[in-house]
Order: C-alpha cells, then structure tokens, then sequence
C-alpha cells in the first residue's frame, strides 16, 4: 500500500489487478488504513455487480496487504446505500440478468465474513437492506446523527439475508431485530447507538473523520495482534454465521423456486420509489 | 378467522374446538392479529390448568388459521398475570392435584417456543414468575408504563422455568439476568426497556392500543414472509432452549423428589400474599 | 465459616489451610457473604502468583463452605487491581519466572468459570486487563461512578486472555467489545452500566456498602436455589467459555514461542507507566 495512494476502481488496483467495468468505489490508502467508499451516488450507492466486485476486491487485497491495519466502509453523496440494486434484483428474480449478476452478492458476504482485520464503517443518510444488514459484519460502526437503518423484507416478503436472521438479534437483541425484521420500522441512529449497533453518534458531517481517527488508531497497533484479536472474537461464531446464511439462502432458493412467491415484480413495484426512503 | 369475531374461551371456539371447562381468556380476531386476553382478574390471571389450556389452544389455533398474521398476549384488569397458580403449584408439590395439572404449564410452552408467527405482547402492571418468564419467547413486548416484573425463583426456592436461565441472560444480559433471577428484585418498564426486554414503554392506558397497531403493521405484510423471518430467528437456538427447559425440568423434579426440598410449604405461604407484589 | 471472622491471606485460612508466602488478600466473612478483598495497594493490586493463589484459594474454600451464599470481590486502596504483574509477565516471558508463576494464571481462571455460588464486584477506580475481564465471569458487578476499565491488548501486541474474545461480546454486545479489545479504548462507569458489564453504578465511596448489601439478600435466599440458577444460568454456556480459553491460550503460545513477537520487552516497558492510567 502507498501511504496517501488513491484510486478508483475504474483505473484497477495499482498492483496491478483488473479494473471493474465501470466506476464504483472510491479506494484511498493512508496511514495504516484503508478507506473503502462507495461511490455511486446516482443511484444511492445502490449494490449491482460491479459495486460488489469492487467491494469485494478492496476488501480482499486489503486482507493480504501487510501496510493495512484496518478497513473504513462508507458513501459518497447524500447516503450510506441504498442496499441491492433492486433493478438487478429483480432482473434476477424475473431470470432476465447477466448470468453473473448473482454470484456478486454471496462473494461479497464471503469477503465481510472472512475479513481478519479490523473492520469499520462511518455510516450517514439511508442505510436500506445490505446497507443496514452488512453493519452486522462490521466491527465498529460510527453514525452520522442522520443516519437511518431499514431492513425491508417483511413489507417486500423475502427472508432475511446476510445472516442477519441470526446476526441482528446477536448485535440488537431479540426485541429491536424483531422490530427491525418483522415490522420493517426505520432506526435512527440514536435507537441503532441504543441497542448496540454502533459505537458512536457524531455530528452531522464528521463521521468519516470520525471513523478514520479510530482506525488510524487501531492500525498503530500490532497487526498480528489486532488479526489475532480479531480472529478470536469471531472464532465462537463462524460455524453459526454460516449456517444462518445457509438456512436464509435456502429460504430465498426456495421464495424464488415458487412462481406464487417469487418477488420479481414487487421488487420491480419497489422500484417506484416506495422503499427509498 | 372471523374478521371482528370474538368469544371467549368458556364458549368454545367459533370453529368448533371443545370448550375448556371455565372461562379464562377471551380472543377477539379483527385485521389479521388474534387478541388472546388473560381475563381471570379475580385470581390476578394466574395460570391455572384451565388457563394453561386456554392460551395454549389459542395459540394452536391461531398458529394455523390462515387468515391471523400476528397474535398479542394481554391481561385483563390490573395485572398482565401473577405467573403460576400458587394454590395449584402447591398442591403438585403436595401431590394432591388434579393429576392433569402438571401438563398446562409444558404444554404451554411447547406452544410458545413453536409458535410459528410474530408473537407480541401488551404489558400493564404486574408480570410475576411466568408473567415474566414467558416475555423470554415473545418477539414484541410493549410495556405501559405501570408494567414491573418479577421472577421470585430464589426467593421461593425453586429453580428457573421456562427456558429462563438461557433466555434472560440471552435477552437482557447477564448481568441484569442475574439481578432479575439471584436477587429476585422487581424491574421496572424504564429498566425492562434498558435490558431489552421490550420495544417500547408507553403512557398508562395505551399499551394494548399501541401494541395492536404494531401487531396490524406485521399482519399487513406477506405472512409467508414474517413466518419465513421467524422461524430463521429462531432456527439458530431452538436446540439451545429445548435443552435449558430439560436441564431446569431435570432440576425441579430433583428438587419435588426431595422432601428435605420440596417447596410445597413455600409455596403454600407465598400465597399469603408477601409474593403477590 | 464463622460470622464476622477477618482474616489476611498471609494468616493462613481459620480452617487450617496454609497461609500463603505474603499477604494479599483479606477475607471477611459475615452474614452469608464472603468478601475477598485485593490488598496489595503498593502495586496497585496487581496479580502476581501470591495474588493468584491467594483469590483462588479464597474462592475454592467458599465454593465448599455450607455457610457462604454470596462472594464479593473487592480491591483496596484506590484501584480494583492493576491485572496481571507486568513484571512477572515479562520475566515469564523472557524465561526468568518461577517456574510456578505461569500456574496463577489458569488457577483463578479455572475457580472463576467453575465457581458454584452467586459472585459479585465492588469496582472502583481502576480495572486493568485480568481487573477488567475477570468481571465477564462475575454475575453481579457494582461500580463506584470512579470505575474505569482497559484491556490493553492491543496496544500490548498479545492475545485477549480469560475467554474474553468470547465473553466481552457476550456481555457488552460486539460493538462495544470490539472498543475495548481491539481500541483498548478506557471504559468508564457510565459507558460499562450502559454496556451491560454492572447492574448499577453509585456514589464514590459506597460501592463496597451497595455490592455488600446485595450480597446478603441474595445469600438470605436458601442457597441450593440460588447455586441450582446459576448453574443452569451458566450451563449453556461453560463448553463456549471453555473452548474460547483454549483458542486464546493456544494463540498466547504462540506468541511467546515466536522470538519475532515475544511480548517481553514490550511488556517490560509497560512497567514505565505507559499503561498504568
């Protein structure tokens, strides 16, 4: 990692790994920590295949680049993300999407859950569906006082995802994840701060500084160490994490199996505007 | 399920279900939620075998009646319940019960720790024992205000019940569980909502009103869905809540085997009223 | 144990056990409760193998002993202890120890997580390292509103110790935990209430007064109930802890085999203060 190093997804990595087809993320290395930000705020950092990809490449070369001590995670523009592109989603849903279109989300819940460095967000504005239930990956998590957390499955009828069925009532506890899962009811940062979810509310605007302090922090520790510790935290749980995720991808196979369930067109519906915001 | 629909357990269920020997509920079914209402004031809502059987059938019904996408526990008059029948508990103890009485209390929680939809409950006043304990296995509590808790098991000498002591430590923290079951202290609604107990306290007088309109908000989505988002909550520790309620069941039967500690005296005196509140 | 008996560890126990090499702790037993306070106020209290044995001893003979119902752990002086010598750490790790200080350690561990009875803290000032994770295994802890926590093992460059990497997240929620371990950020009263690591929090000065009266209601209760819940309370959960030890100290192997990252220097430098407040 070149301390101060910047560059988009679009250019490929300076190492010299393929660039994504289109511009995505933001990737700026600095000071033993690496930003990742998403950054395609024309559609509300919203996760297609090439978000994905980018995520995910970020996430790995950070994993095996000595010169990084932790990760941030945050959005360009007005909000965190808006979660899966719910076009995507439903081209998918519909059997009209890229044949690859699929395979983006399940690699980037590999990446996050295999992550073995510290890993953090700075999260302000919308944070909807993946953009709520990722943070449950995460292992410190700042808010921006106008951050607000939705996890829409029960309005959209799919099932959790991202091992969020077992990961929210761990993080939350049973009675917020049941608020959040199954009566679909916006948190605002002071409910997610409340029930655990983050660390710290800040004042609008300065949660990327914020965030990047703490990392900064963590990064002038011993790698081995943090790894370690880090390692350890997640080792009494991984089997469970990926069985949740197997439980809900088999629930979502099954959803999507049945022409009566298949959510293709409420997705499409969703599309209109009415889960935005 | 009749839209509007109401009766009371004493009548029978409109579908032909027997009727249970005395009146000890009354369920009102309107907008996809099921009201199972405890409605024995005049013993406080404590659970005697015709109770147990009441809410336990309630459950069953409500479980596969199509048209119910959410249920509400509540108690009628002052109390939401005082737990076990005291009189009935000692009269297991000093073996001179109905030899029935002793398959309320596990039916019912076979019927709570299954139940297949968005469970929620509306909390006023005095939730003793079982009142408290079976909060454990409901995904939405609403407290009023005037709600406080208590689980007098140490006091009385009886081990915990009901999966207890792997679901209070699970819902409210160890610290504040151990408070609730080594101290037997009274939690208020402030505290209960703190622990995690709950989603909300609400103004005296509003709680059943506030937790309905929750639980319409949860019928009014896919009830495939809300029951898909349920049962993966609940897949990642059924086996660990089957396994707490053997080793207390295994405990108290020790414990009633053992004249030297049999609590049937106990048991007899708290009826005096020094447990009541 | 004989009401309102005081003795120093250094007397050798009322009983007839041997006294160890030097005082480090006082025991006082009355009404029920032992009080096993740290009193080693020249080294802030820390843990060496004299310390060790001493608790350790303190909490096996009240483990056995019919007329002690409740434990209360306190430090005194100005701070609950400083953890583990840094000075007999760093001869441990350079291999200049007595080859009996590496059993201190594991001892009180293995009386901590095996300990029968209701145990509760008096915290006040500072809790280092073990004075911080000691508190994971204890079930009711009362801070004074001077308490303030570190795990400095992130700065230390070593492994989390005494099945913290399991019990932190348990107990604080995983954000929280990730502060402390991989931050090593200072915790104080108001943050560790919050957390869920003590179930209050009172005036500077009388926290000892509050833990104390707690202990006696709860040993007022008959102690087969109180030592059957918390066995059931801890049952779920005594594999996880065992396990999540082993991990732990396979990785702290590890670590001191590696000259590349052998603590000892590290750790000898600690000693300078760095780490003190």
């Amino acid at each position: 990692m070149s301390t101060g190093a910047r560059w988009s997804a679009r250019d490929g990595h300076p190492d010299g790994a393929p660039p994504v087809s289109e511009h995505r993320v933001d990737i700026e290395d600095a000071e033993g920590v690496r930003l990742i930000a998403f950054d395609r705020p024309e559609a509300r950092n919203a996760f297609d295949l090439a978000m994905y990809r980018a995520v995910t490449d970020g996430l790995l070369g950070a994993a095996v680049d000595d010169s990084v001590g932790s990760v941030v995670l945050t959005g360009r523009g007005t909000v965190f993300t808006a979660g899966q592109d719910l076009r995507e989603m439903a081209a998918l849903a519909n059997g009209t999407a890229d044949p690859e279109a699929g395979t983006g989300f399940p690699a980037l819940l590999d990446a996050l859950q295999s992550f073995p460095k510290p890993l953090l967000a700075a999260v302000h504005g919308v944070g909807m569906g993946l953009g709520f239930t990722m943070l449950a990956h995460v292992d410190l998590v700042v808010l921006d006082e106008t951050a607000r957390l939705r996890a829409p499955f029960a309005e959209m009828g799919v099932p959790p995802e991202a091992a969020s069925s077992l990961l929210l009532p761990a993080r939350m506890g049973w009675q917020r994840a049941s608020l959040a899962l199954l009566a679909s009811e916006w948190i605002d940062a002071a409910q997610a701060l409340e029930a655990g979810l983050a660390v710290r509310v800040v004042e609008a605007g300065t949660v990327l500084e914020a965030t990047m302090a703490l990392a900064r922090r963590i990064a002038s520790f011993p790698t081995r160490a943090t790894q370690e510790i880090k390692r350890l935290m997640v080792a009494a749980h991984r089997e469970e994490i990926v069985a949740a995720r197997a439980r809900e991808e088999a629930a979502f196979a099954a959803l999507f199996a049945d022409p009566a369930t298949n959510p293709g067109s409420g997705l499409a519906s969703g599309l209109s505007g009415g889960l935005r915001d």
